[in-house]
């Protein structure tokens, strides 16, 4: 079985502090946090699975799975031997810093990077800083080449984008170069990283990217 | 170009009384209208596109697409010869009844049936009433078979689900049967129409129990 905590809603009007708080109280205790968001279903967790597999040995990653309902992606985590905790948000379609520092507190203290997997939305998540050190956005190949120009926030609000499932790029019309060039009329500093967890394709970049943040945050 | 509506948000603690009156008001006027619910990138405006296609000569469909940005959605639609609008919800995560009557007042005067293609989220717009007389939620198949678990309010709200997709389902891991079982968990009452808008497979029942739900409307 694993673990639940039902979060309750967390009313304040000061998240942005508390958000810059837990994020200096994070790195004095030597975690990376990293929060990734993304639309329902784009493969966040078969993405950390893989991620997870291939640095053991090189940094010991634990994940935060939040969502309405369920415990399925953290159970999925749990079987690669990682630290994982599933929170879940009292039907809140986003995640703000009180609620990821009490989901943090029922995580264990093993883990250097911890992943907050954010509830499955491309809208309210980015309007809430968690604390985090970075913001990832996942978008998957299936979802389509247009979201750069239907939430534009999300794109603006990460320093970066991975694009998941790109093994299924001969199934659907999908123009990467199209993304890109919208993304960055968006951000001109986030990076971007097409991958495919199932085949590898592309895991080689995203990963190595990973673990430079993570030395530049240790050393900042 | 297309006519883009700026809508405000709307405060109110009466929406469900308000979306009870546009419900009413809308059938007096001889339309029935449905609210379309589902993630980012499932295919909405693609299976509303084939729909408006099929249907011509049998109803006379309009389409008000509510998005935080952009309006390719419209333009895809206006590109049919139907009659749309593109509303913008001024960052909102949903439509309310106060937001969907603005846009509609809006769309012209010649829809008989028309869809409200919501904000793309399922958590939000299960939430709000919007006055539909009919809701559907749309999930496609590479979002993959969890989705009842983890956003279960969404199908326990909705009078039909459609799977989208389904043309790709040699390329994904998708366990139809296990949907059905987690949906009808959540409802005895909904309908699901697995089918694919690229193929025409599934299009019929679909566009069948449409046309049947309108002649129920308009004989209630």
């Amino acid at each position: 079985m694993i673990k639940v905590i039902e979060l309750k809603r967390t009313v304040t009007d000061s998240n942005d502090r508390d958000a810059e708080r837990l994020r200096r109280e994070l790195k004095d205790r030597g975690i990376f946090l990293l929060n990734l968001m993304s639309a329902p279903g784009s493969g966040k967790t078969t993405l950390l699975s893989r991620t997870i597999t291939d640095l053991a040995g090189k940094a010991r990653i634990g994940v935060m799975e939040a969502d309405i309902a369920s415990d399925v992606d953290a159970l999925r985590i749990n079987a690669l031997g990682a630290e994982s905790i599933q929170v879940h948000t009292d039907g809140m379609c986003h995640m703000d810093a009180g609620m990821t520092r009490s989901g943090l507190e029922g995580l264990g203290s093993d883990s250097e990077i911890v992943f907050l997997e954010n509830i499955g939305n491309l809208i309210c998540p980015a309007e809430f800083d968690t604390g985090a050190h970075r913001n990832v956005m996942i978008l998957s190949l299936p979802e389509g080449d247009d979201k750069p120009l239907k939430y534009p926030l999300m794109f603006q609000k990460c320093d970066a984008l991975i694009i998941t499932k790109m093994d299924a790029a001969s199934y659907f019309n999908f123009d990467l170069q199209a993304v890109k060039e919208r993304v960055r009329a968006l951000s001109n500093t986030i990076r971007i990283f097409p991958l495919s967890a199932k085949s590898g394709e592309g895991m080689a970049e995203w990963e190595s990217w990973l673990l430079t943040e993570w030395e530049n945050h240790k050393n900042a």
